[in-house]
């Protein structure tokens, strides 16, 4: 991959959507500059209410989305009823082949899952309500226990917090681990660098 | 404290703010339905620009927000501008006073500090930039080596990542231990407990 030239990351909003899977990764995606650009959308462009109460901006809604490079999905209590919402999976299905690494976190998963895009590949989510969030996509290869899973353009990662140890590694993988270690040591975070760090998996009973 | 009765934490914006000073916080307490109502404040009421680029809505301008239990100040590079906006620094002045606790992130420990409130106070701020911080404000206590420090009404921690520690720290103070547990088994997060723990004082140079 080309590691010089500027990367569009769409940041994926819907009602309900939970705060830190997006900000965690966006805390450090968007102190990359020239190196990525951040832009919001949802169905419509304008203020999305979070889970946690607060409301974020996006910039553009489905019809007038520019092309982009990286897709981050989040997820979100209400993630389970937007796979319900064909104008959300549509427009996945649509897009997602466009770009070049689609991220997803906790139960952002289910709706990359629900376009039929992850069969075949390996992927994870959440591990709470990892039972809920697999039970309709039984051709996507689930794995019970990883921090996040790589597998061609798509990057899935575990529950909220387990966002931020995938951006670090995708900015690894995009601009080199030396890039993901100046930001990690910025916003004094302890990186969790081996994928397969899943503590969470057994503390919610999916591992022995 | 009384663990029962519904606080209000008014979450502090302005131009520049980074996305995970507040929005790691705001993950934690905004789980905790009927204990925490989250409201947005700014300047003037309306979208406040991220450092990283999105922007989220403040409820409420300085004119009208309503009376809070809790305070949050997050930090940013604007930080240090911020500090020479009296309109910012009067009424921080005001209200700091009147809430239960007053929680900074980051370099938002310059905003409380600049008011004099925490003169004579323990406090600290994030390591990349701590003799930038602390330079204007002699008569605080600064401790270099800490992930966060609570000193009677006011807990101030260390860059941007701390944040979300100190907001479990918190919680289990206002509402028990057993509170933050679920919530970083939630959020797939590894809590640091220790107000102690702090690597980052040494590589980013303060301490030996």
């Amino acid at each position: 991959m080309n590691a010089t030239r500027t990367r569009r990351l769409g940041a994926l909003f819907y009602p309900g959507w939970e705060m830190l899977d997006t900000c965690g990764p966006l805390e450090m995606f968007g102190n990359m500059p020239g190196m990525i650009e951040i832009v919001t959308v949802a169905q419509q462009a304008g203020p999305v209410r979070s889970a946690q109460g607060p409301e974020i901006v996006a910039t553009y809604g489905f019809d007038d989305c520019p092309r982009l490079d990286l897709l981050l999905i989040p997820g979100g209590m209400s993630s389970h009823d937007e796979v319900e919402n064909p104008l959300m999976i549509d427009w996945l299905r649509r897009r997602v082949p466009e770009v070049e690494l689609t991220m997803t976190v906790c139960s952002g998963t289910e709706l990359l899952a629900r376009t039929g895009l992850l069969d075949g590949r390996r992927a994870t989510t959440n591990k709470m309500f990892f039972a809920q969030v697999t039970a309709d996509s039984p051709r996507v290869k689930w794995v019970k226990e990883a921090r996040w899973v790589e597998d061609g353009p798509f990057v899935t990662s575990s529950g909220v917090s387990a966002g931020i140890d995938m951006a670090l590694a995708v900015i690894a993988r995009l601009a080199g681990a030396e890039v993901s270690e100046q930001l990690a040591l910025a916003t004094e975070y302890e990186w969790h660098r081996d994928a397969g760090w899943d503590p969470f998996a057994r503390l919610h009973g999916l591992v022995a």
